[in-house]
């Protein structure tokens, strides 16, 4: 009896998928940079001419993470308070809210979930001026909200959003940039410093020594908690580690109890007011004997500790689209190494819908 | 040689503190409901003649999930929305918002923390109607706002807050109720329902059951929502246990990936809406053969998990200051038979300072 083995175009490598989008994510930048421009200017001009009193942000899952990195920037750079929408309240609760001078923008890869596009057409009829924010032009989500901003990053078919999640970040951040009178060439060298971050080895040292890790805290203060969130949701959907998200400020609160020399802890410290903010959580970390992997500024990192190094100049407020990446490397590799299928994770489909 | 015992009095019993303070709640319950009026319904018509067009909630820590558990009850019954805000945008990043017709609500048991207190202090600065909601009076959050809700809860000296989270949610509850017009008359059993919860002994089972639980996720939605973030905080805080708290709606994207049968799931399950909305989370649960814990709805328990029932007739938007003492008698078990000090946890002072 002869054994074959299957040939190469049968064969089937876990994460090959996710490993594919993670590396398009130059290239996906780079292509909304370049067409993405002229439809982020006239979205602009609509909500300049609306002058909105105030912006709530509806998503879930990554998205959600999205709507965060929206909620800074569009606090501190357009002084415009901001909220993180409870889809429930409209949906199942039936709120009647007041949203006239509202700025409604849902965040969706796929644009496909009940609750979002039902409260999404509810805002609408409130009074709100509705923007989608999604992958999908032709999606639930894109009709019913009065605009639609596409983010442009091609079919994503690993089940761990990647590249929609970059571009989502993009997408938004070329909105507000137009809305306060921006050019967007402070983000034209994104795609390479993506690509320098992609071509460092350095998570790989990341993923060898919390290989056998049973649970991580990634942590960061604003605008990178939102990366914090990401990453620890990458890990959750693909490596099923119990990675907990805290913003630095939050985790001197009641979880520092868990805090011990047992559980990795990844920080994210970018150059900037963020990364100046976590250096005091950093000492508390080492205070007590934690082992810290910081993913930016490497004179952030202490003795015995990991670093992920990320190219040295970038703005802080595009900071996220770069910090996510060594994160989505980390998680796949993790996810691979555990014997796992970070394409497919157990238990998850692509669109996920709730009500 | 003579081995002598220590005598009674020098004794120290782990937790002991905690236990105490969460068995006052009824009476902290009651106290607040009589002798809080007068300071609600005043502060409540200042409220109303400004007429606020949006609410920010700012808060840290346990005082974050009341924080949350407000947004549900003005977005829902008054139709206005809310958001939670981001101190560091004021605080770190000097953002300057434009806060006129903002109702800011500040929440903290210690009044303590200097991000909100300066937070508090630019929000009033950029025209914001400012209210400290505080268990104490002289703190520098009361005198840092204009208005201070004093949630009357008595010292509080166990580091895991108990009674001072169900008096913020009750003076939260108390404040949004005279505002809408309401006589507060439906809380008044409030105090009878605690009781009931607090002398029923289902919590040891499930202490029992979990004693070895090596991570534990807690899930509800809408007003129950905030109760699953608590629960899983108390957790954390005094059992260092990695507890995940995710709405029903955002379990069911990536994080459903660790859900497996293998770690216990703890649902918050009232009767009313909120309830009903978990159903859909709970059939999936069951799908993936998760070892459910149910608390409040003994109607939704599935075969062979575990119920902690609640008092039926609860209305729903009031439900939250019951559920969370079960879970807070879990955290105190769990702590204490894990060889811990719940009142004094690893890593944590009673009053966080953070910037």
């Amino acid at each position: 009896m002869t054994i074959t083995s299957p040939s190469p175009s049968m064969s089937y490598t876990p994460g090959l998928k996710m490993a594919h989008e993670i590396n398009e994510q130059p290239q996906v930048l780079a292509g909304l940079l370049e067409t993405g421009r002229q439809q982020v200017a006239a979205l602009a001009e609509t909500i300049r001419k609306a002058s909105p009193r105030f912006v709530l942000l509806a998503a879930r899952g990554t998205s959600d993470h999205a709507a965060l990195y929206a909620k800074y920037l569009i606090e501190i750079s357009l002084g415009l308070p901001v909220g993180l929408a409870s889809p429930s309240t409209l949906t199942s609760y039936g709120a009647t809210p007041q949203l006239d001078g509202v700025l409604w923008l849902a965040v969706s890869q796929s644009g496909g979930s009940p609750d979002l596009v039902e409260s999404t057409a509810a805002a609408r009829r409130f009074g709100a001026l509705t923007v989608a924010v999604t992958n999908s032009p032709s999606s639930p989500l894109a009709g019913a909200a009065g605009h639609h901003l596409d983010i442009q990053a091609g079919p994503e078919t690993a089940v761990a959003a990647t590249k929609s999640y970059t571009a989502q970040l993009l997408a938004l951040w070329m909105l507000v940039d137009a809305w306060r009178g921006g050019n967007g060439a402070n983000a034209a060298a994104l795609p390479d410093w993506a690509g320098t971050v992609l071509a460092d080895g350095s998570v790989e040292h990341v993923a060898a020594q919390y290989r056998f890790a049973d649970r991580i805290i990634t942590t960061g203060r604003g605008y990178s908690y939102p990366t914090a969130r990401e990453g620890a949701l990458k890990l959750m959907e693909t490596s099923y580690l119990p990675a907990q998200a805290f913003s630095g400020a939050d985790l001197l609160h009641g979880p520092f109890a868990m805090i011990d020399s047992q559980h990795p802890v990844i920080a994210v410290v970018p150059e900037g007011i963020g990364g100046t903010a976590m250096r005091p959580v950093l000492d508390r970390l080492a205070d007590r004997g934690a082992h810290v992997c910081v993913v930016g500024d490497p004179a952030a990192a202490a003795p015995g500790g990991l670093v992920v190094p990320l190219p040295a100049g970038i703005p802080e407020e595009l900071s996220p689209i770069v910090q996510i990446l060594p994160l989505q490397r980390l998680a796949l590799r993790l996810s691979v190494d555990r014997g796992n299928d970070p394409d497919a994770p157990r238990g998850l489909l692509k669109v996920t819908e709730t009500w």
